[in-house]
């Protein structure tokens, strides 16, 4: 069975590395519209997220018949797979567990490209060459989760074009994009209005803190297929709270921006930590890092009450590779602390 | 496009008759644990649904095993429907649309049994000879929606068995189950323990006025279907709020008796008044009211400001049928006077 990250339900009151949500919380506009969401709760949701299809539109400066809601980013990846029945998909290994369980869950015979440690885990030029009339859909998180390596905007295009002679859909997962340095130069977004092979996924739950309320969203110009995907989907998906967070949230752009200085700050001091203590750091572009560690640093975590990703169970990774969350340097320095005390 | 009720976000400020849910609203402690929920919402949801399980588990008197929770009864729907993948189904007609759509997503052949108007829209007892070796599932909602007539219990154990002896899946769908005068006699819960071919689909919904938040849950004895039911969605699908709220709403069975008792009485003075203005009344055994009334009955309320559900669009019925729900005493009378002031 699969683990994932922010199981606190299993291991309780710990502090949570393994989820990668940022540290600084909801920001309270957002929790207060949540919250009186609830007060209207004795009504169904809007199946169509009028409201907050707008307001996702005026922040990504997409058109609002573009935007499709879930109930978070993994809902859109199943119901994306289920509306297009891919016979045969291409994915990075190591990646987000999520895209290989819906192509599974429809029969999807499954190409993986196993980035190599040796190259930094990194999506190489060939690729692109693994892309062929035969496939139906190429997913790419960029960037990729658990590792945080980018894929650099040139190679991007390539394989979007790639996508478009092969008559494949390129799905790219942007959800931690907000946490980039340079998120404009890193996002496909910029293509989005001129093919129909393109599917940007994004969501608010890391950046804003709001997982358990669960929204994300997909940008596409392709209507026939987001149609597609309603059909394939039950109508009241987003629940109410879920969309009045998401229209607090898209609205709060300066939130985000000051998160993504603070957290870039502590990610350099804790990435430096690390390197110190002899851990061996991988991409970790957004507010996670990606590092080979102890073979027991799991397990000792878990002992001082603190919970990290051990992410020895993704396909394409072996024990040792670990996946932690930037949090406040209070938080930060009782990592570090456990590394000390071995 | 298919019409839902609760449609408020087309018809602004309207007074709602469309969706069946308790008039009485959200219970106060529902409310709160939902609102405290947000509050925790930094966190991922438990994929499990560990504490939310075992509160289900002691109202229903069923292990926590085999129980599944969802976004909302309609989300359990499409997930059974993608688990099972049937090939060919049975299907009431007029019934919840939701049974179809998920069906139609798989590609499965729906045979449908019309329930006649001169019957009263009952399901009678040849509807056990349409489920034959064929038949991989059955869909039948009781009370029905929009009817609100109920199948008999007598005849409930008939299909039953018919779909052991066939092979098929019955999936009863009890989310009004809880407005009854006799929820026990009506409901298939008894033989759960019993057989693996019989899924029970309820919800906190409609009774806790809780639609906004999205939160179902089905009981089925067997585990490798819910086993397969969780392979094929993505593991976050109950929101925290929703959990959170279904716990308060488990606990308090007052709430429900109270409710039940005073919605039976008030739908009983509503059902007489619409007798009397010249409306054919069918089933309605639950929280709503089923009747041919006028034929521009559905425009007469909406330039009233008030949202009524026109059943013209059901597989099964014509022009001239409406459903609305049993509200407050003070919100019937306005109601009955649009029916006056024709």
């Amino acid at each position: 069975m699969h683990r994932h990250g922010g199981d606190i339900y299993t291991y309780k009151n710990v502090l949570d590395f393994s989820a990668n949500l940022n540290f600084r919380g909801m920001p309270e506009r957002v929790r207060q519209a949540a919250k009186e969401a609830v007060d209207d709760s004795g009504n169904y949701p809007d199946p169509d997220c009028r409201m907050l299809r707008e307001s996702i539109s005026v922040r990504e400066q997409i058109p609002a018949e573009h935007i499709i809601c879930g109930n978070g980013a993994a809902d859109l990846i199943f119901t994306l797979v289920r509306a297009r029945r891919p016979k045969r998909a291409l994915l990075g290994a190591p990646t987000f567990y999520e895209y290989e369980q819906a192509l599974v869950s429809v029969d999807c015979n499954i190409d993986r490209y196993y980035m190599q440690e040796e190259q930094g885990f990194r999506l190489e030029e060939d690729f692109t060459e693994r892309i062929t009339p035969e496939t139906d859909m190429v997913f790419l998180c960029n960037p990729n989760n658990p590792t945080g390596v980018l894929t650099e905007p040139a190679l991007l295009e390539r394989i979007l074009r790639r996508c478009e002679t092969c008559g494949a859909l390129l799905v790219v997962d942007e959800c931690f994009n907000d946490f980039l340095k340079e998120p404009e130069r890193y996002s496909v977004k910029k293509y989005l209005e001129e093919t129909d092979n393109l599917f940007l996924l994004k969501a608010f739950t890391k950046m804003y803190a709001m997982a358990g309320l669960r929204l994300g969203y997909g940008l596409c110009r392709d209507s026939a297929l987001l149609g597609e995907m309603k059909k394939c989907s039950q109508p009241w998906s987003v629940s109410l709270p879920a969309q009045m967070a998401g229209i607090a949230a898209a609205k709060d752009t300066m939130f985000a921006l000051v998160s993504r200085d603070e957290i870039q700050a502590e990610r350099e001091y804790l990435a430096e930590r690390l390197r110190e203590r002899g851990c061996r750091i991988i991409g970790s572009a957004a507010n996670y890092i990606f590092f080979r560690g102890p073979e027991d640093f799991y397990e000792k975590c878990l002992q001082q009450g603190i919970l990290i990703r051990d992410c020895s169970n993704y396909e394409g990774l072996s024990r040792g590779w670990y996946r932690i969350a930037v949090k406040s340097r209070r938080e930060n320095l009782m990592l570090l602390k456990v590394m000390e005390d071995r």
